[in-house]
């Protein structure tokens, strides 16, 4: 059968994943110690409490029969309340006429926002900029759709706005400013980097991106992923760039209630531009007309009987502990000329070799890896293609999320090993 | 601002679901008694079961842990392995090496599985063939995609064979048929007509779509719908399309777990033709990576302990009386002219008027019926638009799934009189 006499453009612009063969990798080899996974902390879940929460919740006959009922496409009326107020908490601003309830909308993790934002706002042969390195599942996403995902060098405090400015200016001289509808930028503990955009940068990027809608004739939005901001273990929070955006015309927040609660509920939300809102709940309406109730209203109930914020500390504790116990490994194991940042939050740490050094699937660190019993996510992985400069393939991806605590060091140890013996 | 300027074409072809504004309605009017909404039946939620399954799936720290954690795209591999076994087990068909739990994907309610088929298969201006009348939210998932929805007139007990072959034929003779991709087809008490496709119909129909593949240049899939299919009070089961495709082809099966048990977990499946799965997957892939966990395990406990096939016949019961309800009051309050099948399952009637009586939104019917306190889904919204025939607009959905048992009748006494007031 030739599939692509049936298939449709995306399915034929789609390719497998790369979790697909990371996970058959491990699944083959069962005594790897797999440090690719970006699984969450197995050890801190809150199994009593969910527990707890759930009982409680059929425990009345009214709440809990409107849990097991169909609710509305937004989502739950309480958690989009709740949402908004939480997300203003954290940014030390307030709700007004302009950013309320009505434009928080529930969704299947944090996940669905990008691909429904991503496809209200772009079709093929559009321009989204992306963070260099940036999440590799959005780089999928832009495939399918078509989206050309345009990089932008990733510093540890945020985009370059040298290069920002370059990138905008160039678009702007080939007459392609018209297609960029957004920036994704993922400014919490960034997935692959670990690396928190700052607040300056964050201003400066907006207002760099601003001043070209004139010359793209539309607004620019961007699609700020903080997936990883409740994930943080050390240092003070950093305002979002939705609180540089009091009008709500330009910046989509996206988040997740469940990464750092319980990634098995799975339940995110997107605070969105009021003029996206209703294209965005179009979107989701044909998709699957509202996420799942029951999930929505036992986050309800956890945030409001506080179950959820007792949760947060040892939630962190587990991460830091375990950052702490990759962080001393790599300092022990790793050879001198690899460098990486310490991570004040998320799930990994990103080490770099000499620009010689080939980390990825098909070379040789990576096979020998395997050989020795560690799999890392290569780096290459998580740089979009560009006609402007090789992918870097010197990079790795390494997690402290879901690995079981007495592996991280002895993985880490084997990788190690695997350098050295390359002479690195 | 203008909004053509950033949105993608997706989003210019799409608008607001009938939902929305059904919806609003509602919300403006409190005393108002639907007949509108496809919900389910509130008095039968299993609200003590579901409090005793998570009880016990939290109990087992292990099993908790799982179900708390993130799962595999695909979904859960003993809920995976439990539907495919279910399936089987309804179609009297048993797992071959060409059908296995492999092609089993878990989704977001069985709506998630239309979108995904729809969009791995079509590009704009695509065809898929619908049901005339067909679920409604279905064409705005069509409009949204650009697929052209070209209806086949439902009958009693499946789609005229004679129309099909005529719209086949004349696709052919347009050069048309290459951009005809699939045939959405819910095929057990149907939405909106509560019509259930007998099997010799279904396999003729099988058969005609397979004798035009030659001429098409590709395969025409299936989609079945049997979404309803549990939700059978009276009369045999029938065997599904899929049990018609042993080799594992053609036939993409549809299914929920939850509107049979509880809509607000929302857990659906898909049993796909093989050359389908990896596509499906990778769009899942996409959208949310894989549907929550927590949802899937309880699902599976429900199965695996019994609970949930002893909730089946309590539901049963409930829609039975419900149907019964709205049964006797059509028959006391409704006049002769209007007609109607009695329903043996799922979640409606539908009464068609004499031709010349509008129901539409603007019609003086549905602006009689809100006065008079009574809400239905005008059945103009369940017809696709088509040059050979204006759309139908004497029908009317009427649901007894989600009105309160105790103002079903009083809310078909309101709409009857309406009618008769009318000269009905």
């Amino acid at each position: 059968m030739n599939e692509t006499e049936f298939l449709s453009s995306l399915a034929r612009r789609s390719s497998d994943p790369a979790i697909s063969w990371l996970m058959k990798l491990t699944l083959d080899q069962p005594d790897l110690i797999s440090l690719a996974a970006g699984f969450t902390d197995n050890e801190t879940l809150p199994v009593a409490e969910v527990g707890a929460l759930t009982t409680e919740l059929m425990r009345d006959d009214a709440a809990g029969r409107a849990a097991l009922q169909y609710g509305s496409t937004a989502g739950d009326p309480e958690l989009r309340k709740l949402t908004l107020e939480r997300v203003c908490a954290q940014d030390g601003i307030t709700p007004s006429a302009a950013l309320t309830a009505d434009d928080v909308v529930i969704t299947n993790g944090s996940q669905q926002l990008l691909y429904l934002l991503s496809e209200v706002l772009c079709d093929p042969g559009d321009i989204v900029l992306v963070e260099d390195p940036t999440y590799f599942v959005y780089l999928g996403i832009c495939e399918a759709l078509g989206i050309e995902a345009t990089p932008v060098r990733l510093e540890p405090d945020g985009i370059s706005l040298d290069e920002l400015k370059r990138t905008l200016q160039r678009l702007k001289d080939g007459g392609a400013l018209s297609r960029l509808k957004f920036a994704y930028l993922v400014t919490y503990f960034q997935n692959p980097t670990g690396w928190t955009t700052s607040f300056e940068k964050k201003r400066e990027a907006f207002a760099i991106l601003r001043h070209y809608e004139a010359a793209a004739g539309h607004p620019i939005f961007v699609l700020e992923d903080a997936g990883y901001r409740d994930l943080r273990f050390t240092g003070p929070d950093t305002p979002s760039l939705k609180s540089l955006d009091p009008a709500n015309e330009r910046v989509a927040y996206s988040n997740t209630y469940t990464k750092p609660f319980a990634t098995g509920i799975k339940v995110g939300y997107g605070v969105l531009p009021r003029p996206l809102v209703r294209h965005v709940l179009r979107s989701k309406g044909n998709h699957d007309f509202g996420s799942a109730n029951f999930n929505q209203r036992l986050i309800a109930l956890a945030l409001r009987s506080g179950t959820y914020d007792r949760h947060l500390p040892k939630m962190q504790a587990g991460y830091r502990r375990r950052k702490e116990l990759m962080g001393d490994a790599l300092k022990k194991h790793f050879p001198s000329s690899a460098q990486w940042q310490e991570a004040n939050g998320g799930l990994y740490f990103w080490p770099e070799l000499p620009a010689s050094h080939d980390t990825s699937r098909d070379g040789a660190i990576f096979r020998a890896a395997l050989d020795a019993g560690v799999l890392y996510v290569p780096g290459d992985l998580c740089f979009a293609s560009s006609p402007l400069r090789p992918k870097p393939k010197n990079c790795m991806r390494l997690s402290f999320g879901g690995t079981p605590s007495a592996q991280i060091e002895e993985g880490i140890k084997r990788l190690g090993a695997v350098l050295r013996t390359r002479g690195l």
